[in-house]
């Protein structure tokens, strides 16, 4: 059996990937390359012309949480089973989901500047309590977030997601009431994946439908929001701000209008990056290691047509 | 019956002032000055030199939370009771502590700066989850924040207060217990009201028990904290940062140290000033006002030997 393990580790990491392995032949590479013609499982992306080549393969991981980058036509099209790091880094996501709607709510970068300034400059801003969170994503981040933000006492919105239990949630809503879902949020963050149901889902008509006083927060993926229809939101007042940690174009290119927007806090898709997020995706792996050496069922198995 | 009410109010929270106060003379002042003699309450501070005139006065109310302001050894000496908005900023205090918590852990500054750059600047950070917080001060805005702390999967500590419960606390430590508050905890948050007790309770010793990766947080007064005793903590990397919304001189001038040292946030005490804070405190001076004038016990009766 051999299994090609894609990305960055480190020695000791190395060593607890061989010995979950077992006995099968594990090789380290910076991409699939032609040992895919020989390979019976990748850690990472196989780029579409090799998986043509991969007769062998039963399993791709994705050492990331979402798997829009690994999850290629010809994936989806076999039966190759697909496995993600899905949950590792879920805690911190709503974290920093907070931190943005704490900022926001404030205008952190107003206070920053003050101190850049050395000037005392007080003055009134809002708080979270009382006011409404609409969570579009419920998977681990969303629904992590929802209990921090009764812990904030907001009233958190969520839109149901396959029939799957949402505990926190106070209202969740039907696909048909997206647009109350909208008007009522004063917060509405993403958390979901990057899919085909997704994608896009945030545009001119969504964004009109928010309160004015509203803001846009995305922690997950670029291109659930439409960027342009965001910009123009923003620019227009149809909402009042957002906190970006995912972008449709990453790096954000240095002439991108989010960076100098005013009610705009960019951060570089760096809400997760954590030592503790890396270790808990290493777990996932060497657990699914272990149960394809030995011919169990894997973990985090992704619903390829779902797309997470 | 004649009160004395000293503070900015608009023209509607004077008419429910008015009514609240029933068939009670009510004054509005900048300060309560020469009618002080014939005062039966006053709502704010009333300087040393009046406190031997009012002859009549037999209630202050604090339109703070804190009373370390309106609490002078007169009034302190004196049978006068003395009440307070205990608890109005208690929920947008405990926001800002985790608002200070989550840059802290998280360098918000350095994103901030390499937006204003336009820069795509990825660093690993911290998450809280797992860390623990040392709260110092469990009154309303304290458990509070241990609630929210919780929700942040954080190990929260406390020093006990009084016999009080305090829910949401998974270790409460006895005063002899502190050098172990100080070793074990990643965040020390102080809470806690100016009094007798707690002026300067954090000092040079202290600060040396701390961790070095640890961060000092004040969102409540000045003065718990011996500013040069921080700032040396500080500048020796003896302790890895602070967030400090209160200030031993406030304004914080413009020459302190503090608004240039890095890893230290500075906010200008304002991390409670929101319109509800204002409408909470107001409802608290109203309820008391019908208490009052009908004869029954006050709420927010402050133990004024305790200070809180």
């Amino acid at each position: 059996m051999r299994i090609i393990i894609t990305g960055d580790h480190d020695e000791l990491a190395r060593r607890r990937i061989r010995r979950a392995a077992g006995a099968a032949q594990v090789e380290f590479a910076a991409d699939p390359g032609e040992g895919i013609e020989l390979a019976d499982a990748v850690v990472g992306k196989v780029p579409e012309p090799l998986l043509a080549k991969a007769g062998r393969l039963r399993w791709v991981h994705s050492p990331a949480a979402g798997v829009d980058g690994v999850l290629s036509e010809g994936l989806l099209a076999s039966d190759i089973t697909l496995t993600s790091a899905t949950g590792n880094g879920a805690v911190p996501l709503a974290e920093h989901a907070m931190l943005l709607l704490l900022m926001l709510d404030r205008d952190v970068p107003r206070w920053l500047r003050a101190q850049s300034e050395r000037r005392w400059e007080r003055y009134p801003h809002g708080e979270l309590a009382g006011k409404t969170i609409g969570l579009y994503g419920l998977g681990h981040a969303g629904l992590d977030l929802a209990a921090k933000a009764k812990a904030f006492h907001m009233r958190v919105l969520g839109v149901r997601r396959r029939d799957a239990p949402a505990p926190g949630v106070d209202e969740l809503l039907g696909q048909d009431e997206f647009p109350r879902f909208l008007a009522e949020s004063d917060y509405v963050v993403v958390t979901a994946p990057l899919t085909p149901v997704t994608a896009g889902r945030f545009g001119r008509a969504e964004f009109a439908a928010m309160k004015p006083t509203a803001c846009f927060v995305c922690v997950s993926r670029g291109g659930i929001a439409d960027d342009d229809a965001l910009l123009d939101a923003l620019r227009r007042g149809e909402i009042a701000g957002a906190g970006l940690d995912a972008h449709g174009v990453e790096p954000l290119p240095p002439a991108s209008p989010f960076w100098s927007l005013p009610n705009v806090i960019v951060t570089p898709h760096n809400g997760a990056t954590t030592r503790e997020t890396a270790g808990r995706g290493l777990d996932i792996l060497l657990d699914n290691l272990g149960r394809f050496v030995r011919g169990e069922p894997l973990r985090n198995v992704v619903d390829k047509a779902a797309g997470y």
